[in-house]
């Protein structure tokens, strides 16, 4: 009996389909839930797929996965939507937050959204963000990833209309080693309207968004 | 000179209007800053008015003031807007997370939107949600508030559609004394897509929620 | 002189037999402890024994002993009880639980215990405990493991008759990186009458539910 | 409409009936559900009852009400049951425990149970713990209540066979000054079997212990 | 015997007067110590001395203090430099913020030095800081005042050439309750060189910016 | 039934007799006490008995007690040992740590110890310690009480021969509102052999130094 | 240049000899040390001296040190009293806690002191402490390690005259992972005279221990 | 498209140069700095350069490059500074914090500025920081790098005219196991006018000491 239950009818109950964190899984646990969806036929997305994770994987397994070192994801059956739905980008105050950044351009890519990243836009340097902003402002919903003191939170939301989603991210040292100060401003920031999901989890906030979305364009959907 | 300038440009640039958080204010502060908005003739929201600062604003301005006591706001110069706006609703875990809820229901009246509450639905009577939850679901967006364990949150966003912003409170004692463990279950969720403000923060919470409808409904707006 | 000494009369004075946490000790001392148990002919249960330290333990002694790598136990003289008592059962969140869940079984049926696992029933797809809850019911006692936010504690507690003892478990990233908001979720409970354990502890629970039983049970077997 | 909605299935569903947290909820709340109640003839108990908040509730109203105010209960329309089950005792650290001790002493026989308290019995003085100890041994289920170190639950876990559940409380300064340190110590038990509650909860536990009896001796309830 | 030992030379041997923290201090304390002075006529400065303090100070006492209620501070035999030093300014993000920047304030004006403040110039709004941005950077120190998310700490250094002195303030509530997140932010900045004082201490911040004027105007004055 | 036992054998047991702590306990519970003592005519120590406490106990108990509000501590049948135990002295930093400094010294002297205070001499100004260091080198043991960042502790044990004591206080603000900084800073001094206590626990480092002193001269007490 | 400066005045000042805490010490530092002190035929102690590092001292200065794996300690130019001086004693709740109780005695016998160890005498079975109760009454000064919760120093404080110096360690998991639940029982121990020092810090308490010894028996000595 | 922006104003707007923080880069981000620099001819300084990311840059690239192991820091087009500025010194408490100390160093001469460092003159034994007080004296500004209990910041501050800038190290062990005690002593610290930077962050200090000096000294440079 495998240890596993698929939940089948997450995506036509919540909008969004299950994907696999893959923290904590056993390599038999997740050979278990690729084969079950391979022979499903259903494409899916693994996140937090460690390369020590990916590198147990059996090699005819693999033939049927994308695996992105980088943002930690694979995505099994993967397929390309020739017409991404646009509205949704996404913001970095550096470079080292990247990894968290294209976690989230992968899940929302899987789920039919073109999802651009404007990277190393962080306070220290407000003319970087300002060069950019006009292009971010086109966005219906930003997704802002921001580690250390996570200023760019507040900077952002007070400089557009649309929804900042924060992502602190575990970048830093001393006081902000793990993100804590990073989520805590976003959480306490002096502009209204910031919401936060959890120290890097740029899946979360994709998924997020694209519950957003789904909600205002669903007219043929629902 | 007054120790305050006035951010009159925020509707047009954030979609918001500017509130005013009364927390650690001076009443002169206070008595400064409705003035200066009556003789604009402005409508604002005042947020965390507590009794003892309401008490200490002169009577003449009071008139020109509605007073919430369970929610702390108040609204200057308020106008009932003949036709909400609905998609949004608000649901609690318990009666004690009331009063934020009212804060989050305050505030999107202020901005022209309905706001009904489903209040007393936490997760340890589940019969109690399950009750609610068609009505629940014909929602946009919800704005759910809990306290003590914030279980309410996971579970409410595996059974919808819409997004749940989540507003941890500050209900509970022991390790849940000051609304942590909530904040924590929310960002934690099992559930992906939960979005998270500030403990008690109702007006976050119902600015956000705004900011996401101006984004999908602005084409006659902006 | 060997550095323990060992708790011979705990059975008979506290109704459960003592067991070794492997934790923190050196090759010798383990060794010491089994060779001392071996010679007296006494079963024994190792808990927390890693792969590093089951490794270095002498191939003639491994013999007396069957280890799991999943749940990190060992038994000494391991004997198998034809008509294990039934009554408790194992609950989990998700598949990352499972080697907390086996920690606990372990113990269970190394103390003459049925111990029945229902894995992945976690509260993001409600329809999963749900489909479980009928089987779960059957039992007197409930152990459930859970990571991240422990939204499971409160939702099965309030489905069920029996007593829930909760095993945080430090699944999760971020905020829940320990399993510390599990834990306080579960302290935090809105469903009265949750009981806890320290974090990853599955061998806790199943004493608690033993000396329960034992309790209640006991007047053949003291 | 009424902020609450009455879980009248709790006592067939879960064995416990509900009970009413008083924390954070106004009188007028505290009064629709004392009201509720009176009309229905359902005694019922309120916990965390401050006498700030006794002093607010209309007198015609407190005649149908037994007040405690070390425990800070109340009790709707009291009903001694003659014949109280007997197997739960409680035992304190210090005197300045009883008040949480009080407050599972009255939720137990508000639920039909005898239970003896065992005061001031902490470890700095063993003695005082060692000439009660046979007493104490006589009982199904212990329910421990200790603030400071918390050191009784460890050792008054290594002296019985019945299972402990602990309640830390919030009595202490310094490091200990809102039961933490106990609750870490019970958590971190190296008695195994040691259960734990939120601090101060000495409802809960007595819930915990009434849901364990109710498992056993229910072949007549059922 | 008095209960104090007064650092007569602290001015000449670190350059800054001692001045009195009453925090703590009985009223007999506080008397002694200004009897002290006022008979060696020695000016000095009181920090967080609160109304409650100051009621119970002899009214003969009082007619040689300048007590200023807003700042908690006292001065006493006050004397008004005709020519202070500039150089140096207090930036706020918020109205709340003034009663530290004004601790500031005092402290330098005791000192001789001009102390002009620019309030309420938070990021939310950043138009409202770059509209002062140029009187700011005329200044060679600026001590900044935040509470929050303390996100004007990064934002104000990414901007000027001058040291930040970053004083956190206990400004915000939920996370941000006791002003944590704004010094954590602080000394997390992305904007490299900001200095950081311990929550609330204006004091301070005035303390280091007058000595880091002492050593390099120290030529005609040591 | 009285809810406390007392502990007679205390003093030949351990060295010390049984104090009283008055925090969280109610007013019958320490007249109980009092009145318990004052029968067996035996001098007791009580330690934490706010000024609210002490209003509360009836006046003809009242003249069998010397109440010290400072220290919080009464003395019952107060008995003034003509030649009192030289050897250990206290120590504060700033005037602030007074009281607790007070609580210790109370202990002492009523266990038959002389206890000069040497106060303020906190490190800021090195030459106030310098000044009373010979004197403090001729104790054998230093109870250093020192609150904020309680540097006091270090530079005083790398200047003595004698083991210190220290009591960090929870005098602060900010970070070191409440003692934590001070308590961490003994602990993790650079000076090896500090010895700690609990945040305020005057009591405790007095009972400590009797012990140690009872060790080496009980010659003719035992 | 070399970069530290060797405190040879220490001994005489403080009665303890100056000893090398190895941590974060590089190869070349320590090969520094050594030869400065074997050059001076100064014989003296290193701690936390961690097996890699061992291995990357030179083999012609390893000749002159006697290392100890499981305490971390290394002599330089060992000496053995043929008459130590008795009264100290090592307590360990546990066999885990040995490396830090070798830490304290090798301390004690460097600086000639004997040091019998009492092994795995925790408080779970209170009949191992009670066997060897009367031998650790024997001693003047009782240093006790414990982790996990730490409840042994409370219940040896309460059963001895000696002061208990007590050692929390870092031995433990979930809550108590890292020895602050142990180090804070000892701090809030309702036992009173139980003296702290840092986690894992069994050098500290062998030198105070030291201290205290040499403050009473030291009129031949100094 | 790269991921980085390069602030090629940054010193001309804040007077110091941008450096590169490694941490959290990938190499390839780091060639592309550097790369980019290179062509530029621009001179730059990359800070917490690991060892495992050095040995993944391309030998040729490294030839441009000065690499220091001990302070992980490398200098792009390393130029020698043939009459640095005089004037700011570092202190270290021990030898153990001398890798941020060199940090600091490493910073401040890229930027022409000399830095003497005075190593292990912390507090345990004073005599070590009188020696060497006069020459620290000497300078206008002094950054100070402690770890464990961070005394020496305070005991510094009060024997100084200059202000003193405390580097936090994450040196230490329990309590002060990554630098928060020593941080938390630098905020609280009794002296006026210490200023603090992030845990381990010499690079910042250093930063902050550039800053001031050229804020003093800038006449010629503006």
């Amino acid at each position: 009996m495998s240890n596993f239950i698929w939940d089948k009818d997450r995506l036509s109950r919540t909008g969004v389909a299950e994907a696999v964190l893959c923290s904590n899984k056993s390599p038999q646990d997740l050979v278990d839930i690729i084969e079950f969806n391979l022979q499903d036929k259903t494409p899916i997305l693994l996140t937090r797929l460690t390369q020590t994770q990916w590198a147990k994987i059996p090699s005819e397994i693999k033939t049927a996965l994308e695996y992105d070192e980088v943002s930690q994801t694979a995505i099994l059956l993967p397929q390309h939507c020739p017409t991404p739905q646009a509205g949704i980008c996404i913001v970095t105050a550096g470079t080292s937050d990247l990894n968290i950044a294209k976690e989230a351009q992968k899940t929302l890519v899987f789920n039919g959204f073109a999802a651009p990243i404007y990277a190393d836009v962080g306070v220290a340097g407000l003319w970087r963000l300002m060069d950019k902003l006009a292009d971010i402002q086109q966005h219906k919903i930003i997704i802002a990833c921001a580690g250390m003191e996570g200023a760019l939170f507040s900077v952002l939301s007070g400089l557009v209309r649309a929804p900042v989603i924060a992502v602190p991210t575990s970048v830093g040292y001393g006081v902000s080693a793990n993100g804590k100060v990073a989520l805590d401003s976003a959480l306490a920031s002096c502009a209204p309207g910031v919401l936060t999901v959890n120290i890097d989890n740029g899946f979360g906030a994709a998924n997020a968004a694209i519950k957003i979305f789904n909600q205002f364009n669903s007219s043929s959907e629902t």
